[in-house]
């Protein structure tokens, strides 16, 4: 099966950022030519001229199944937040769960994103969604101490018999998540990085977020969380350390010693004004793998990575009173080329090259939120002036999960049918 | 001409901040009838059924014409900046000015903005591409020192023709803009103030965006910006201040007892990283009118109101350390109500109610990013997780100007193609 991108403007985020005009050919699961004209047969031809076509974007921290709690906890003290979303989220059944996934991957899909990483429970639920939306996820099982669960039976043990059964599933990638350090004790902590490594699977942890959060565990171990961790080893080349925006220099350098990824959550981190910014210049100095997620959808209201990446730039310019920090062009590179990496596939994904996954989309290009388009001006007016209006078409690992506007791959419609039941039952209370 | 939108969420904005469902009856350039179901005649019927009809958006500071220099000078420092925005803008032609209007009034249509407030040079120009697109211009003549302008003439006279040959256009209110203390005398700032009060027209200016601003003044006169104005009595109740982001609590007072508006830019200031931001709750407390800009495209690089507020929400909230800060009913309320008020027409604007202006736009409430839709979350998922992808229908004082997805009032893809040209010929030097 030969399908034919024809003439558009094909951002490949390739070693040299190149910007070509002409087809994408993929052949399959993979792209097969980028750039120039196709003379041969196609099975399919999608026509895109004066379109844009960029790789998937990565949504490295979410969890999806919450996007069905959406405007259920806003505008209220982070105490009051906390309580409402626990007890919430302790009601839920498979049912919800799963609707709230199918709801959350075609929120992903219309914006663009094509692989997210996932923390919670009951991913075995999750998964079983996500394969029908056709997109990709990174399902990392929460894991934290026994004695604090409300999961059944063992949280580490349901986190490796969910590796067994999905394990090589088609666009199902099992993780290991960790809750964070106020729920995991050293053994837990341990124990998931182990099991991480067994399986040579990404861990995906929330990494001081709050301040108390770091103030709680410095009074308790004498240490720091990432600086905790780092010293324990827990924390590797595989981990993907979601918000991370209350660190130390000194602990930037140990993420970036250990070869550490960071998924920062701008958005999550304004709503709840929780009051730490991800230093993100400071982790690009040192080598820290930066990328950028969502959040669930308590805490952001959306699962837009177009929108997430606008947000990120001006929250690091504002912030530093620095308007040359998180520039257009890097800021696409988290979400692509560094997603990838942290989620070990840059040998597969994040840029529009011969040989890797069919991951891409297509942006209208005829539309005036982003005109005029040119070469020069396309990758800010992708990041800060696109919007998922503008989203056409998405592919992943060669499968047209979104055709001219419409979602394909599933019937969203009967998820979203179900959305506003769950959120009665759940959320009305 | 008898319009039904038929079934939908209807999200007044009236006093008691009325959610009803039902259908919206316009008769001409009015609303007839809010909610329940109309038994009457029609001579054309939109179906909406689950869809969200809102008051359209009034955008209080922007600089439409600009919209044709979309990312030509992104991520770099505040003086570099300056001095390629001013390069560019000192070449612009009539041409490039009048393209540049219609491309930015595209894509306010496609963002539900109905009203938009504009400062700059050239306003008749651009009110003539105005007229053309069916959406409402309140353009404001930018105003300086005859000695510090590029324009022919003295720009107050300008400013005054403008008046005369547009006063009573439909849809276009012409205003009288002054662009800051840095380039306008108390000579220059007490005309335009006159102006104003003969012409009853609105007056906006920038005030106290950078620190710069603010320390050059105080350093001139021993006043700071909007504590000088106040004193000279230039600021009023028909004043809308941009940005306000600099100013000390004592002249948020001194702008309330004037009865003064501003309009926040919150990403403008983000991306540029001034460092200042809008004492948003401090005006709240102590009665100055609150309302958001997006400001011009070389600030923001998007005219998306439906983006500004979900960016606005999370600045304060960010900024202050506090998740209540900024509620998404506050959020709508400051780009309709409160809006409507800084320009004068509260009794024409801001709500859906009988009487009022069918300035309206529908939401598509069957995509996923707003799902699940019920009236307890409603205001959330407008101002947090809808965006311009959801808008479908946008009806300017009884006239649609955008119908299903498509712009029905005038022939974008003209202006947009001769977009590119205009920064070749701009911007590309």
């Amino acid at each position: 099966m030969i399908t034919v991108v024809r003439d558009a403007w094909i951002v490949t985020q390739d070693p040299q950022r190149r910007i070509v005009r002409g087809d994408v050919v993929v052949d399959g699961e993979r792209i097969v030519s980028v750039g120039g004209e196709y003379k041969g047969s196609a099975d399919r031809e999608i026509g895109a001229s004066g379109d844009i076509v960029i790789p998937g974007l990565i949504n490295t921290h979410t969890h999806v199944a919450m996007s069905v709690m959406k405007g259920a906890a806003d505008d209220m003290p982070f105490p009051r937040f906390l309580e409402r979303v626990f007890s919430i989220d302790s009601e839920r059944t498979d049912r919800d769960i799963g609707v709230g996934a199918k709801v959350g991957c075609a929120e992903m899909i219309r914006s663009g994103t094509t692989t997210f990483v996932d923390l919670y429970y009951s991913e075995d639920v999750i998964a079983r969604a996500v394969m029908e939306t056709g997109i990709r996820g990174v399902l990392c099982w929460c894991v934290l101490d026994d004695d604090l669960t409300t999961q059944k039976g063992s949280p580490l043990q349901n986190c490796r018999r969910f590796h067994d059964v999905f394990k090589g599933t088609r666009k199902i990638i099992p993780g290991v998540g960790l809750q964070g350090v106020y729920v995991c004790n050293e053994e837990t902590c341990m124990g998931a990085k182990a099991l991480s490594d067994e399986k040579g699977a990404p861990l995906t942890l929330h990494l001081s977020e709050t301040r108390g959060e770091v103030n709680g565990h410095r009074e308790k171990t004498g240490k720091r969380p990432a600086e905790w961790l780092c010293d324990m080893g827990v924390i590797g080349g595989n981990t993907i350390a979601a918000h991370s925006a209350w660190l130390t220099l000194g602990e930037v350098r140990q993420m970036a010693a250990a070869g550490a990824s960071v998924s920062t959550c701008p958005t999550s981190n304004m709503k709840l004004a929780t009051g730490g910014v991800a230093p993100v210049p400071e982790f690009q100095k040192h080598g820290v793998n930066v990328t950028v997620g969502t959040d669930g959808s308590t805490t952001n209201n959306s699962l837009d990575m177009m929108a997430e990446l606008k947000t990120l730039g001006l929250l690091q310019k504002s912030s530093r009173w620095d308007p040359v920090a998180a520039s257009a062009q890097e800021l696409l590179d988290f979400a692509t080329v560094n997603a990838a990496r942290a989620i070990g596939m840059e040998g597969s994904l994040g840029s529009i090259e011969a040989g890797k996954h069919a991951d891409l989309f297509i942006l209208d290009g005829r539309l005036p939120n982003i005109r005029p388009l040119l070469p020069e001006n396309m990758v800010s007016n992708i990041v800060y002036s696109a919007s998922s209006s503008n989203v056409r078409t998405v592919m992943c690992q060669g499968d047209i999960v979104m055709d001219g506007g419409r979602v394909t791959s599933f019937d969203e419609e009967e998820a979203l049918s179900e959305s506003e039941d769950v959120w009665r039952s759940l959320c009305q209370r």
